[in-house]
């Protein structure tokens, strides 16, 4: 089959890779509908943490399953399934919990390499979610963003406990920031700050329900954000980046008592523990349980009252991943997606 | 009148202070009825953030209200009274959210100096809370440990979420550790690990309801805890010590999905982005809004349901603060009470 690779930094190929095929009883195989770049695959791809050796790529899929290991039993073949970007049995404590990305069988599907034809999902019935029937076309790419962006953003809402009354500013354009903007709103936020200095971006988040949008950065942005609270900061702050900066500009523009859900993988950040002590903020974040929220973001996309696939600004056939890799890297495009 | 002053690492000194007077509508003056020196004053005391003057020490208090200001109505005169290590309001936004001591007028009682005989407490209606009468004498440490101590480790044990079916653990054997295990205890924890290598630590924190003992610290530590618990870590952890190794410990001693209640002031403290990151334990801790819990707290005691007094293990005479220092910094004594 045909499979995205990364080579180097800025080296990504689509070339012939192994056919997956069933390897445990909970395993499904599945034929990959669609699949994207994500922002967490730019790290790699710019060199920060660049691989030692070619490794596929991708962990957002929608697909159909084409086979599944004899102890499958949710999902069966001729299925449309999304999944979350870490396989999870859903029934160990931790899933339980509600922190399937941390699943004491956690498998982490970028390690597949979802940008490809075809990709076997372990733990098939606690990764996979069917939808209610065959998609319209048009619901594909919302149903793909459920896989990880989506999910992402609406943890970090709920980490930044984004709800009635409350205010919560957003750190981060790119999707899963445009999506914490989304998730916010669904989730009944008063007010909502996109920090964004890109005028498309800008115009993508207000859609998407933001009320303010603030386009300063670091101490400039948080003293606006403060200016715009009453002096007190928001009640809840999703971090979508994953550097100091952004780490600090969250943590810094969350009111005493408040919340920040950070969900920007993070890179060289090292927090001040005094400075944390004082601020006295929740702090909650990682590799969202996508898992947890996917039955209800799938019901929401299904019946069209959200439509996050927006993001998507882009489609390109599979083979084209390398200008998909570009084009995001450059901020040409906020998300692209692969059509196998 | 007569109160303690530190002047340079383990210089402490009892002198002549000028006489406090009400400044201000809303302040009380009281007369102390107990102090004691705190965990926290022994971070200046032994050098790590020195004084740069001779300041006055002590932010714990019990007291017996002198005058109030034309502006206070809650107490009155001859009351018997606790309060915070914060003067705060209550009225807030941020204290009616629980978080008192980053009230937006909050006063550190510390500048004040409550190891003397004579105290100003400013914002008195929203700082102070009256007992139901004279309290018998025995009850008076237990009142004074809820001015900080108790307060501060209900509201790590609180942060950490614990309640019935939890696992809590306790890194730090000093009063807040040890009262942390009380917290958790009253707040129906099931089981709770005490880290302490201290005998007569261990035996009050199995009086307070510690169902474990870990010896162990750091990884060693951390293993352990992962063993009592099948693998996964506690469900929370109340860190009451303040240093990048007991902080890591609490980290690591958490499940995935689980909550650190970090209430040891942060000295020299860094923690590590990423791992914070795919830890996926949810954070909170700083100065603790004791005022939130004191009515509790109060009532607790008044009915002698809890004994926190128990982790005074020594009573001097204000005149002798400099002992009751040294005392705590040689760790002869837990916690010293002050009798003005």
């Amino acid at each position: 089959m045909r499979g995205a690779v990364l080579y180097a930094p800025g080296d990504v190929r689509v070339e012939e890779r192994a056919d997956p095929a069933i390897e445990e009883p909970s395993d499904a195989l599945i034929r990959v509908v669609a699949a994207c770049v994500c922002g967490s695959d730019l790290w790699p791809y710019r060199g920060v943490s660049a691989p030692s050796r070619p490794v596929p790529m991708g962990h957002e899929y929608v697909g159909v399953v084409e086979e599944t290991g004899a102890g499958v039993s949710t999902v069966g073949v001729g299925d449309t399934v999304v999944g979350s970007f870490f396989a999870s049995d859903n029934t160990c404590e931790i899933c339980r919990a509600g922190f399937q990305a941390r699943c004491v069988n956690a498998v982490p599907m970028g390690s597949l390499g979802a940008q490809a034809q075809y990709l076997r999902v372990p733990l098939a019935d606690g990764t996979l979610v069917a939808t209610p029937g065959h998609p319209d076309d048009d619901l594909v790419p919302s149903l793909l963003a459920a896989s990880d962006v989506l999910g992402t953003g609406w943890f970090a809402a709920v980490a930044a406990q984004a709800g009635p009354g409350r205010t919560i500013a957003v750190v981060g354009d790119g999707a899963v920031g445009l999506l914490g903007v989304l998730a916010a709103k669904q989730l009944g936020a008063e007010r909502i700050v996109a920090m964004s200095r890109h005028a498309p971006r800008q115009a993508l988040a207000l859609e998407f329900g933001a009320t303010d949008i603030v386009t300063e950065r670091g101490d400039d942005g948080v003293a606006r954000v403060k200016e715009l609270t009453g002096g007190l900061g928001a009640h809840g702050v999703i971090e979508a980046v994953g550097t100091q900066e952004s780490m600090m500009q969250a943590i810094r523009s969350t009111r005493p008592g408040g919340h920040v859900g950070f969900v920007g993988v993070s890179h060289g950040v090292e927090l001040p523990g005094r400075e944390l002590f004082f601020a006295q903020v929740h702090l909650l974040g990682g590799p969202a349980p996508v898992r947890r929220f996917l039955p209800e973001l799938i019901d929401l996309i299904w019946s069209r009252r959200i439509d996050p696939g927006r993001v998507f600004d882009r489609t390109l056939p599979l083979d084209d991943a390398a200008e998909a890799y570009a084009a995001m890297d450059e901020r040409r495009a906020v998300k692209v997606l692969l059509r196998p």
